[in-house]
């Protein structure tokens, strides 16, 4: 057990996932918040931009550099993308880097390029421990990918599905998500007079950065390529992911295998939890936790399952993820620091 | 042209179909507002009820009965399912009587039984004017059976592709929905604390009553028996539906093909508006007009086309088809009364 | 009657309050709509910028100049403050004007250059017909300054108790707005992550600009200044706003002759309506509408007078009451193409 | 220091109000959660009715009874008033009972009879720490009667002034409140459909029970009777509450000295957060925690102080409140379990 104190550095504390980061890591027992790093905005108080983290009230923005950010032993980027890899390089091997954008995500070279333009920075070990074989690369290591948030809830609602062949690999997401997800930069579509009242689809046809996520991560379950259509839904509210999965049933397969497969693959996971049969997921749920809600059904009729999944897109989806990895990473237990409770109503 | 005044009542006028469907009347230069009816409120002010309608304030809501019902050139039902088809039957055949409710939408008697249960009342014209040959139906008809919310946007976002065989007949609707769909009967899983920041999904599986409707309208289309995958998303909002629907592209079809059917298929309907390609629909901006917004695009990596359409559950997807419908049946001009402006932000 | 067609222009057609502006003129039966002019976005599709204007969807935003607003009969302006008084002085008297800005408002020059700085560009009839004298001031005039929309229901809620000398001229109130009242330009504290779920006070202890224009409207109304405490309160949703307003009663005065005074004041008033006894004002009852909800109790242990009034800031707020001036100023009827129905739920 | 575990009911588990004791409590070092107790909803697994708090999803509710509830240290009542008289009386006195509803917080029996009706209970120990004397008679005592929601925020933004004698006694409180503050019971005015895009006043003219009790407050900490007008105000949001109070100032006194009087008074408070000048309290920055944010001001036009202040109604408006009594009369540090970190966006 690591009981001495780690030294960490968060870059882009002025933003939501950066926000996140920094009110679990207030409540993290083994933890001391150092160099908080900012871009426009360094050299403001963070009561100003972050008015909810009254305990660092007083602190001021530094700029985002490699001499502010040297000397922690752990360093969360909550950059744009394209920003880690020149950060990242620079700070030693020793330093547990933990990435909150999508620069090492991606195996794929070619997919990084088209769907986000320039160079791929790298691929790093994928922080979604609850995935075959993901925790035990995640200990120990000083390098994290922390995944986007939609391909958190879309790839737990199918993995086992997926991974135990019960679906054709060919799977429909239409997940709804919070305005959160989209950052806090002023944009005129994202304004409140905007999104109240109001529900709008982006990204349709397979345009969405993190479509070819999704598909890396199920398609490794298994032994052919996922084909993957997913459509994100914004939808009036701050925070949350609520994803709705289908895909067509193998012949043979029943509702009760499905479920014992959900069972199976997650009962032992702290932070996914299946609910009751008859209960079905909501945000307001997991809102501020680390926990994934799931269920799952089958249509008879359609002869295609349905699975309907809950998350959190700054907590879990972002910097709840972030922390469960610095945990494992660290060797300190997974969930320091997290909680599956949610703030309701 | 029908240019004399025509009489109606509303039958279920203190709930939100009741009272969309008199906001909409209260702006039809050829309506006068006759009885108006409740249940449990039988008695009291409209002004209390409907506070919006202030030139209806200080009408009295009387009991739902033949005889306050009768006498009237068109009678409205904004009831619970179940009750329409008795006072139907009282009303004598050269009333209009249209159904706002479920009781006439399905013609399969064992469908009816599977999903609402008890005595199916019949099948009366579907008033969907937009489908192949309803229209024609629906002139001059003395009874209407005004369709689901739900099937509303989801048949007109797949009608031309399932119909032109541009698309397996294999669809998948997630469809995002305000509360008001779920009625003003006081439930706690509608509270305001239980939907605001909240998202879920109900009726998964294929369970929600609207489901056999969509296959219904769907499979008309065709000459098979279209596989409809249906899931509602509660989302917090008060109106509006987002649909987003999707299914798997013959092979040889491509974009091009699809955004021609849609533009054939819609190009003269008055209240269907595909959007210009890139534009998304938003529910804001149907909010309270009798319009559907559509587009459609293709994703060539999943090979499915997908389809996106919002509606105003209370308007056009209830109480504005019902005038429309109303209007064909009288002669009238079908628009009449009807906007397609939306009120945003 | 004025019969023919009038030719209206609108300069600012991009933003809140000229969307609403057009959503009203599409339904208004005199009317023609010519020129739309924008700032940076001259050049855009209006069915980009205002997707629910479906029938102007193909209009094309030109530049704000004298050459595209002139050669109308009608010029409404919906711009930044300081812009109007150049361009109105260049069309000529003929032409109607309608501000939707501050620049007209107060008659006070030293008051325009403490809240807004900058040189005073005049004083023009307000637009506020329901003060008394307002009406006829307004009748054939062509030049209109529309009032704010805090001031708007500020002022008609405590105006028959200012003007009866039933209270003393020393008022408070706190005013609930949506959002859509501070503008469609992207700024962060308005995004809807900000505003959802969060309601926080502005412009505290009397600097909000519409302060001095409510303080010169009540207090026209007697041989008083009348002292106001105003704050403005940023909720979460789009439109409305409620203003909670209260003063000290003078001795002797009681609930029955507050009542009689709103009672005698708005009695013939077509868009004020004062409750009946028991019924409080929401802001969704008057969604859309041109109408203005009051009610009005008196706490005997406080000895204050409470008034609660409700408006939607963009249609009575602004764009309604523009047409209702620019009805008043044309000799038509005043209510055309307005309604007091609201928009619910 | 209390080291060991207490053990802790919870009467009324199924509510808001209980379940954010729970969510507390579940974070607390030294307390093990014992019995929870419902009404109608005795016999239902705490999963169903609070799926949020995961840990406890398998536990059953029992019947609020004696019998189920002795045996603790510490019972904590979330029940309807006028129920937790009878409860206490039989709970012995060596039992720490904390009740969060309004039957112990009067010290007049004519105005409790006034506001609620029926039999005073009494008059506990009030849960208000920041209170002059307060803090000291919670130590150690058995009976706590936890503050009403609005008069929490309602005496804690004005006390400091009040008590300085800086304002006359003659105060105006307008309080925005999300919807959990009025429960759980489905009313159909508390419809999702009814509160989003909606704004409304209630309890209009010192109405609301919560009156008496802010004047009782206030008036203990001077020698006046203060004269309290207080509107409550329901907004679209789940939780938090943005009260806007206002006060003559007395001649001579300045900004310096008001704020000087709210530094002194809660420079030491662990949950009072006088924000820095120019920052104003939302209610996100205090969504599930402790802490109640001020901001202060002077409006010399008006000559009135005006103060804003943000608390979360479920927190420290009801449960936060409640573990801060129980800290207290249990010995522990006051803060044990309670955050001053809220939950945004």
């Amino acid at each position: 057990m690591h009981m001495t104190t780690t030294s960490v550095a968060v870059a882009g504390a002025s933003g939501y996932a950066g926000g996140e980061l920094l009110r679990l890591l207030l409540g993290h027992p083994h933890v001391e918040i150092g160099a908080l790093t900012g871009a426009s905005n360094a050299g403001e108080r963070l009561g100003t931009l972050q008015p909810h983290l009254v305990p660092l009230a007083d602190r001021v923005l530094q700029e985002t550099s490699l001499e502010t950010l040297s000397g922690h032993d752990v360093v969360f980027l909550a950059l744009p993308h394209g920003q880690s890899g020149a950060i990242a390089a620079e700070l030693g091997d020793d330093v547990l880097v933990v990435d909150c954008g999508a620069d090492f995500r991606l195996a794929d070279p070619a997919l990084w390029e088209r769907f986000y333009g320039g160079t791929h920075a790298g691929t790093w070990p994928y922080g979604l421990p609850e995935l075959p074989g993901a925790r035990e690369a995640l200990r120990g290591t000083r390098r994290v990918a922390v995944p986007g948030c939609y391909p958190t809830v879309s790839t737990l609602v199918l993995a086992p599905a997926v991974q135990q062949g019960l679906v054709a690999p060919d799977v429909v997401v239409v997940a709804a998500s919070g305005t959160s997800g989209a950052g806090k930069a002023a944009k005129p579509h994202l304004l409140g007079s905007e999104v109240m009242g109001n529900v709008s689809a982006y990204g349709v046809g397979g345009t969405h950065r993190h479509t070819p996520e999704i598909i890396q991560n199920l398609s490794a379950l298994t032994d052919q390529t996922v084909s993957v259509s997913f459509t994100p839904v914004l939808v009036p509210m701050s925070r949350g992911i609520l994803a709705t999965a289908s895909a067509p049933l193998v012949d043979g397969v029943g509702a009760d295998d499905v479920r014992a497969a959900y069972e199976k693959a997650y009962g032992d996971e702290p932070f996914v939890h299946l609910l009751p049969e008859g209960l079905w997921p909501q945000t307001q749920s997991v809102t501020g936790s680390n926990a994934v809600h799931l269920q799952v059904t089958v249509d008879e009729d359609a002869r295609r399952m349905v699975a309907v999944g809950a998350v959190d897109n700054l907590s879990k989806g972002t910097a709840g993820a972030a922390v469960q990895c610095m945990n494992l990473a660290l060797g300190l237990d997974e969930g320091t620091g997290l909680t599956t409770i949610g703030l309701a109503p």
